[in-house]
């Protein structure tokens, strides 16, 4: 999981990017990027947060633009400086710039027969096998080089591009990762997630579409289309999980695909109960629209620690239940003597579900019935959501059933593959990750 | 506005401590620290948040069994590394250390007749007062020596005190703080919130009273009395906004009291509106009482950015809608064409309000009705709360319709100081900030 | 050991004590720090070296046309924060700041006295029982309670006292511990060392002498004399070891004596032999009058490393041999085959030298004749420089044939005090740690 | 300007690369490196010393027992962090990491061809281009593909270079840099210095020879040779400036040489004066030189600050003594009244010479006779030394009385370039910077 942000500019880039890159922090704290381009090319990147690498002294000897900026999720690559983005290169047809955000099925192979034609990866991840490409093929014509790479690279993908001139905005067959685009008094602005162009003042115009290769220069804007089709594929935990709630992907509003989730739950998996307590932050718009629909009230019932941060000093094993308390404490009052629907949004490792729902019978809950507004995850994912291997997903092991009985609840129910539908209004998803039914075939074993 | 900790323990203190002081880091960010007692006194404190200033082989450094600590929010005293807490002194009574949350009225003068006695400040918090009175009037026998002093001192002030073998916890005697008492296998922990005895995995025992002093060593705990009894006067705006949720003060919880108030105000200033939106996060308690009582939905037409942090680049003027956007960017598909009840727990300048009413109306919300669930700030606070002068309280200077008027609601309704007291049930409070009834005479002129 | 500097003048006075201090930093590297006055006092103090706790932004806050500043070298108030210097105090005197080098005999019943009277002492350093009983006696006339203060207390001790008004500089009647006064345009400049003044552009006016009070303020400058007249006793370690070469200290220049301690001693202990191979680099200058006086070439036989800092990674046990070698290389080409006299300036431990000559032999020397230009340290110091215990010292334990035997050297020489006195052509020394003929009776047994 | 260092170990090699780094560290103090091997590549770079960059625990992490490393001076490829080496890549042949001290002066052309192929370059220095062609070239054998680099890449180069198996050294045909072979207990250690081997307790074998391709792996070491032979041209810079003094590079002690380039100046250019002061530290072992042939005494008339580092805050204009004198404070209790022959090693733009003898004179020097101890620097370097362009250098524009004017001396003389020969007792060398006599034609125009 990893954010991108492009900008086109009258002025330096460089301070829309930050705050662009800023606007989608949440889609990854561990290492982050910005390039600029003025005729050459110059970045910066680093580990850590946007704030923490980026300064104004930094900001302001970035000059050019033209900006591309990367916040990245730590992935199969390794954490690693060598893995942060932009990266940059200078090849036969210019120097060029590529921030990604999406995973290559087929890396590997790609990676294997550049290097039998003499290249040199310095990286261990898979958009360096991009830039190559993208190198390889530049004869001049940036569209022509890109249609000829998107032709070889299969999986995810979600590209800003910069050369010294343009800004290109890329997004793959399937529309796996989202990529918006927006205006600002003449002014592009590209980005993961719409809430970036809501703070930088400009105007949302649309979802770059699946396949479409965008090209913006001094002159003019040009839309491309890789001619050949796929069955849209956005993947359905943007939606469910990863997004910010101001976030509108492919027509759809985040927040009000998350309350609908929650509506349709307590419609297929109602339980008579006295509260509605969400799992902060994430389980908060799915209590709101089963509250709605329940008419069960909705109570904070854990109150979560805003200072919680990178360098807190871990508990020890034996101050365990400092560990389960430190980010969320069970609030006594409201759950002492109730029966609580406890409201999730998804069930990956069910580590975290077990610890909760013991803190809230500590803490008095007389029953606790937990309802997950998402399927089961059954199969991991090979387009960027950076689940664990099938042997640590629970519910790829367990039915239902079992899984209420490790984790102790008193009731277990998700919701169906249906509902989300239904919330969505749109079957443009990937579900794979549900369902096993993978819109490109991963061609690799676990 | 600042936090304190407590512990007497069997093991080290110091990570409890650190614990402690993390889970009350809401109380203040700007300097922190922790002294610990061994027969010797030993004290580590630095400008910043606790994961900051403390690293695992810091707090291995600081051996003893008792332990306070102290989180400090920038007020009066100004923003210098001189000012961090625990205070720590080595006088002829032995070595003494203190934490202190609250504020003296009659600090200058009490200071003045000590620097005429020869004493020499090097601070210039109205702590070191406290801890120079103490000293002073040390005679072997520290609650003989507390009480001199609380004869002296006037104002608020919740203690942490901690000789080479004693923890003592202070409270004046109109309870203006909280501080909290609770016990874990033999261990006794203070705090200024119950939150922080809950993560340490102990149990809350009850408040220490107003005008209490307990002393806690290794044979016993003892509860003594300064004997000029006072009316309880807690300050009301730890439970209106302070606080975390899962405070338990003086037998109020925190949550509980905020979802309250949002209800009486509804019963109290009811609009017919589409939507209920809280001001993240500090409206959320009082919009789901509003939105339970009006049946009016509880919807999030707000989204807060959860990295606003300290070393944040701030926008130029030129960039000003950023400003406004980057920490609260409004939800366009759930304000669009509503009529919204806009719900915040205080209002204090009116800027924000101002300016988040703008921002909605931008995003398309029909109507802004702005519901306060606290009565206008028309005096300041002189007993530890940062409010502003005077004359920069909008509602010291403004009606409510003319409040209205300057920050653009549709319209304006603040929650009664009786509602206050009935989402209380109690009147054991200080509310000089809404009615200028001042539980002591603050004798001195704005 | 420390080293302090204070600067009167017409412009901000920060940035000049930071070069002031600057230069002398070789006093102290453990903490410094600057306080400025301008009608009230500044301050900033830090760990580390100048250039690590001052920077741009922080000296540019500093405002204020007096200014005073510290460096502190480890000594046995511990390794602390709380310890930094300059002490700043507000008393009903006014705010004064104080930096101090020496140290005191009397501190502990001194501080004892204050905390009967109900002072209250926040660091260890025997400085603050200066801060405080000079607080104690100002009664408006800062000569007067600066000489109260110096009828009571003992022992070694060069001050820079600032008021919001002045800059006064003290020296102790025995004048332990250097201080030198320069002008600049109608600017004064005190210092530990001459350099100070030589760097910022001054003119040496003269040391201030033992028992003298300077007082500069905008009108004038006035010096006072402490009416109890003593033997003057400079530290000779100051000229032995401590200054740099270009001090000049009452009267004597460093470089100039111990270049004659080096001729001093090859007349009193000649040694037939190849090459003179000086102890980088406190070896250096008494190296070069050896090889004047005996004829003997002077070689560098031992490579410094330049860039061995605190933060550098401690071999371990294993590769002990890294550990002597990183700082001093024997240079093979120099020493393989020759009869060495190897110079250095003084021994304290002696496990230094010992480690030394083993590598030297190990380069290849045939011989390796230690010669050191100041006598044996037999006694610990009570003035302020950090020699070990008695126990330690070995010197204090065995006969120079004893201590040839120890570090394995082929022969052993010492200068003897009267050469020493020579070099100097004075006999305003304190050599106590060379004879345990003290000035000031230490009153305390080890 | 840089330095390299390589292990081949029993046990882990980062540790031992670390301190072969730190003894080499004045070879370079922008950025430092160090790559392991053990199957898998792993690696650390950084901007700052090499005690800034590594600490014990990334130590920790970096397993392998063969390592390399490398300490990177400020050149052309600007100041980045993409610049900092070893370079990591991987390739058909599998990973490979490389370090490089010297130049290549047909980078451009060949990075140009490399582009063409559709290779992609992300750093800006010519090692990339090493790496590229070494990648590109790899069929299996290292020793084949690393001639047949050699017969592409021309200039100056010294590589340790790092499979997954072995360690390779290499010294290009004419032996530009230098780079030093050891052996310890079955390891090995090559060097730029000998020092490296010295400190880790190893012991020196020998050079590795120009044109020499040394394979160490767990089986053997076999040494190649690239068969085009050159005349062997050490830059003579390492012996004059560059190189510690305890460096033994091409079988001459750079010691040993500096103290000879004095006696030979001395004889050359014997000037009847009262003292020789060496500009500290680079003149020292001329000085020592010039003394003993000249029986003038030596004498340390100028005092360096050991403390000026790189965050150092710059004097401003009107500030401007205090720069000249902050690192080296003439000594006016030695060069007072005196005629003094000033002893540098060389000048490059003159402008310190200046100041010093300005510096001097107001001192009190009656007389300042500059002596050099290598030639007139008329001719810029293309193989590694970061001289100035032609017309920076003050040499190439005029002639020495010219420059004896400019900088005010009263005479100026430099050693002659047989001086130099006759010091080195070789003729070995590249003088080209003193005589234009290229040992390659650098092929391009300043």
């Amino acid at each position: 999981m990893c954010g991108i942000v492009g900008v086109f500019s009258n002025r330096d880039a460089a301070k829309d990017v930050y705050y662009g890159l800023y606007t989608i922090q949440h889609r990854g704290q561990e290492s982050c990027g910005i390039a600029v381009a003025d005729n050459h090319i110059n970045y910066r990147r680093g580990m850590g947060l946007v704030t923490e690498v980026f300064k104004e002294e930094i900001l302001s000897e970035l000059k050019g633009t033209i900006g591309i900026g990367h916040v990245r999720y730590s992935t199969a690559g390794g954490s690693h400086f060598a893995n942060c983005q932009p990266l940059v290169g200078t090849s036969k047809g210019g120097n060029i710039a590529l921030a990604h955000n999406g995973n290559l099925i087929n890396s590997d192979i790609l990676r294997s027969r550049l290097e039998d034609e003499g290249l040199v990866f310095q990286t261990s991840i898979d958009s360096e096998v991009i830039l190559y490409l993208l190198a390889k093929h530049y004869n001049g014509d940036i569209v022509d080089s890109i249609k000829t790479v998107m032709s070889h690279i299969k999986g995810a993908y979600s590209l800003v591009i910069m050369t010294e001139k343009e800004l290109i905005a890329v997004r793959d067959p399937h529309g796996f990762r989202p990529l918006v685009l927006g205006v600002r008094d003449g002014d592009y602005i590209v980005s993961s997630e719409s809430a970036s162009i809501d703070i930088l003042g400009g105007e949302i115009v649309r979802d770059i579409n699946p396949g479409e290769i965008l090209v913006i220069n001094k002159e003019s804007s040009n839309s491309y289309h890789y001619d050949k089709s796929e069955k849209k594929s956005l993947c359905i935990f943007e939606h469910i999980y990863f997004a910010r709630n101001d976030a509108n992907i492919d027509g759809i509003n985040v927040y009000d695909f998350r309350v609908k989730c929650g509506e349709i739950l307590a419609k297929e998996s109602f339980v008579d109960a006295d509260i509605v307590v969400p799992v902060p932050d994430s389980g908060w718009a799915g209590a709101v629209g089963y509250s709605n629909e329940s008419k069960i009230p909705f109570m904070e019932g854990l109150v979560k620690n805003r200072y919680v941060g990178r360098t807190f000093i871990k508990p020890t094993q034996t101050e365990r239940e400092i560990g389960v308390k430190i980010k969320l404490n069970p609030l006594r009052e409201v759950v002492e003597g109730k029966s609580v629907v406890l409201l999730d949004d998804s069930i990956v490792r069910g580590t975290t579900s077990k610890r909760l729902i013991e803190s809230l019978r500590k803490a008095g809950a007389k029953k606790v019935h937990l309802r997950v507004t998402s399927p089961p995850v059954t199969h991991p994912c090979y387009f960027g959501i950076d689940t664990p291997r099938r042997s640590q997903l629970i519910a790829s092991n367990n039915s239902v059933d079992k899984i209420n009985e490790i984790i102790g609840s008193d009731s277990l129910k998700f919701l169906s593959t249906e509902g989300v539908l239904k919330a969505a209004n749109s079957s443009n998803f990937c579900m794979a990750c549900f369902t096993g039914d993978y819109p490109i075939n991963p061609m690799r074993e676990e």
